[in-house]
């Protein structure tokens, strides 16, 4: 199979002077691809608050990055009062997004790193730092390699993929967890016809995923999220691929709001539908779906964000749940970095993750 | 069981005066109620051809006034040259939406009254074009009302009721045919809360459907079309209604892309679905859902139609099938102004329409 060259989007990254964090701008996209070299307190903690970098592992790289470019200018101060700053820094990051459990979980780490280096001077300290953060992101990118080689065992040349919401580079590191396969097959020549729900009522899908694959010069058709049964009746979809917000211990999926709407419709036509997942969504204090809940949000996403007018009435109520659970009877498989799972998931996940003593 | 004012919305009628025809301008809708006095030929073709007035009954209903009005200017003509002006503006008008069926049929109906006339002075040939109008009109009133009646044997009092598209008032009249059993329980007393899908990429039932329940006074909550499986696995849905563009002579029922997704969905909940089906749009002469052709439509609705910027790059591909195709297994009964059909369709609808032998 022939290699070719597929170019990836680096969604978060240290300069190479190490002064100062390089993101893509997501809120932007996909009308205006923008980089920020991000050094000031204020500006890396408002690129999480303004959502310019978004994706719970992206988050989580971009907070290690940041507090080690913070932590840099406090390099000539003694071990206490450089972690008198350090923590300070900390704090002011993880209070950007506080629902954010990576980005809570990653500066955690870091400060870890520090306080286990607090008999070392302090500009080892903050190679150790940096070090840390450049782990994190490489943790993250082997995990996303992982998950896409599974991914490649259940895909064929050619295979038509119907994809949810955006699971892809922007929001984790290089290959993503639910498009990965796609960057990663192209990579060893395989073509594939992606269709892209355009995920209302952020868009996730049109904004994200369609930029991601069109950059990558992987065939990719954007469609509404309510012609994803007209796709699948055409045949033109051998596979369902979605990410995953938290899994169960029985298997049931909380994703993206639609994504169970998507795995029944792919029951319905005979089509396997795939969750991605990265063992740190598994979630075995999750007995089932039941205990998972849902966030509600505004109103004005539906009526309102993006639209040149309101697309109703003031008066007008939303319901606007931002997931859904899909049972895990639904699921033909769950790919993780260690491995693929079926059902009975109860059973596979413990086996996999050993979370049955949990 | 009280009897309550519902308002209704008069969304085409002939003025007072009878010099012209009074529509709601639904393209201004839902941010701006206004009525229109439209008198001049081409006020009158841009009307339809502008969308301010739509739905295949509503452009019917509005033609066949709209002719008159412009057929009054001639008043002082004898037959013959009256006859040429009135053909005139027959086919001016029946060029403003080349697809609409009903116009075109509308029309020639009107074109029918003139030519039984000939014999008759002209002002005579005027008042029996007027009593046409209102016939047709008053036809479409009494057939949404019979769709409606039977409708209620369908429902019980607090129904949760999943709509897609716009099947009300505004496209046809007075009750609507999917929506119609919503206001004619809602008159009598009965309470219902709809759940109304916004119906991508041109958004009907954000923009007209939640306009006409709320309008009305029904209940009803906006949510986007993948949030349709959540609200039903919450147990908030007890049927779902939709209207149709062509029934097939098995029951195959093409409508607004996106509800052969809701249907699947109701079979896997356990709801029962509802196709309201005037007999004009069951087609004998098409044997199965296999027979109706799909139009597909323009990238630019689903990518940048009402939204402030592109939702996605310019060269990203879209597939924007206007309707699709539900199985006639999939619909637990077809609701006509002469009564309900159930499976075997293609033996039910042969039964009460006589199509067996077309």
């Amino acid at each position: 199979m022939n290699i070719r060259s597929v170019t990836h989007i680096d969604n978060v990254r240290l300069s190479d002077s190490g002064d100062a964090v390089v993101i893509i701008d997501q809120s932007l996209l996909p009308n205006e691809t923008v980089y920020l070299n991000l050094k000031e307190p204020e500006e890396l903690y408002d690129a999480i608050h303004e959502l310019r970098v978004r994706g719970a592992p992206a988050i989580g790289i971009f907070a290690a990055y940041a507090v080690y470019v913070l932590a840099r200018r406090h390099a000539a101060l003694d071990y206490d009062s450089f972690y008198v700053n350090f923590a300070q820094d900390r704090d002011y990051l993880d209070s950007s997004r506080p629902t954010a459990v990576n980005l809570h979980a990653m500066l955690t780490r870091m400060d870890g790193v520090v306080r286990a280096g607090r008999e070392k001077p302090v500009p080892e300290i903050l190679e150790c730092l940096r070090d840390e953060a450049i782990a994190i992101h490489r943790e993250d990118m082997d995990m996303c390699r992982a998950i896409s080689e599974y991914g490649l065992e259940l895909v064929k040349d050619g295979f038509g993929v119907l994809t949810h919401c955006n699971a892809g580079p922007l929001a984790t590191s290089r290959y993503g967890t639910g498009l990965g396969t796609l960057f990663l097959g192209a990579e060893r020549g395989m073509t594939f016809h992606a269709y892209c729900d355009e995920t209302r009522p952020l868009l996730q899908g049109a904004r994200l995923t369609t930029y991601e694959l069109q950059k990558a010069g992987i065939d990719c058709t954007l469609i509404c999220d309510n012609m994803a049964s007209f796709v699948m009746r055409e045949g033109r979809i051998d596979a369902c691929f979605v990410g995953c917000d938290r899994v169960a211990a029985n298997g049931d999926t909380a994703n993206k709001i639609g994504t169970s709407g998507v795995a029944i419709l792919a029951k319905h036509y005979g089509i396997p539908f795939y969750v991605f997942c990265p063992s740190s969504t598994i979630d075995f204090g999750c007995k089932t779906g039941a205990d998972i809940k849902i966030e509600l949000r505004a109103p004005e996403e539906i009526k309102e964000k993006f639209f040149i007018q309101p697309t109703a009435l003031p008066e007008v109520k939303c319901l606007n749940p931002a997931f859904d659970v899909t049972d895990a009877e639904l699921i033909t498989a769950i790919v993780t970095e260690k491995g693929i799972c079926r059902a009975p998931y109860t059973e596979s996940l413990a086996a996999l993750f050993g979370g049955g003593e949990a």
